[in-house]
């Protein structure tokens, strides 16, 4: 179990690196810079801050921690592309969402032991998981981090 | 073992995940798309297929699997700034580079075991891996496919 956890542990760091330089990157820009687009005609910053942030909100619930603290972010930042509501959140508004979702993530992240990440996350059921143990609560952590290093990369060419 | 084999494997499973994204998306790009900047003033296209190239072929002797294949590739898309050296490999031949080097990562990857993924890999020293065991391949591989992420979100702005 040691030794299970101890590479867990490799992923979860991972997720932490993701988040601080996330997190840095986003104290470096201004509000006037997450209002332009990344690049002709694509999305704009504050449009990736309000999907990172309901997309970890979301893990909140896939993980069973809890609910989702900012159900009103999903309409706006996940089932529509930017610029097509016109009436979106302030980006200070966005920024204090994303500190509070990763930091309720963390919170548990910090307690969590091998048997926990390798249980199955809320949107599989117990008959699937038994034949698809890989759809855990770790999983979701993977993909998720490698979601944020998506957007993470697109993000800096506001800079 | 075998429980730890299978925690690793999903890590694995995400780097081929998101190596079979980046390969399509690089079928779908034409040579003229990859000449493009991905944002205005920022790296083009080719530099990224090439800076990917160069950091995955380095891992083939950071993992301990045998020598770099294209040392070339380095002063050009590790050490210098895209824009700066004049002639650079063809879309043609990075291409076909880049296919080479995930070739021979993948073979060997299909093969390591749980100890072999925990093993040192060749940056960090006998004595140095003793207090800090986290430095093994599997991290290597986890921040690898983390830098993947990162740039194919910034490939992805070409389409």
């Amino acid at each position: 179990m040691e030794k299970q956890f101890f590479i867990i542990q490799q992923v979860v760091d991972n997720w932490n690196t993701q988040l601080k330089a996330a997190n840095k990157l986003l104290s470096e820009l201004s509000d006037d810079q997450l209002m332009h687009e990344i690049a002709p005609g694509k999305n704009r910053g504050i449009y990736l801050l309000g999907h990172l942030t309901a997309v970890h909100d979301h893990m909140i619930s896939l993980l069973g921690l809890g609910e989702t603290l900012y159900p009103e972010l999903i309409p706006i930042f996940i089932r529509t592309p930017d610029k097509t509501v016109a009436d979106i959140p302030s980006a200070t508004i966005l920024r204090a969402n994303w500190i509070k979702v990763n930091d309720v993530l963390n919170a548990h992240f910090s307690k969590m032991n091998a048997d926990q990440w390798l249980s199955k996350h809320s949107s599989v059921s117990a008959e699937d998981f038994i034949k698809e143990p890989h759809r855990n609560k770790l999983n979701v952590l993977i993909s998720r981090t490698t979601h944020l290093a998506n957007h993470f990369g697109q993000l800096l060419l506001l800079k």
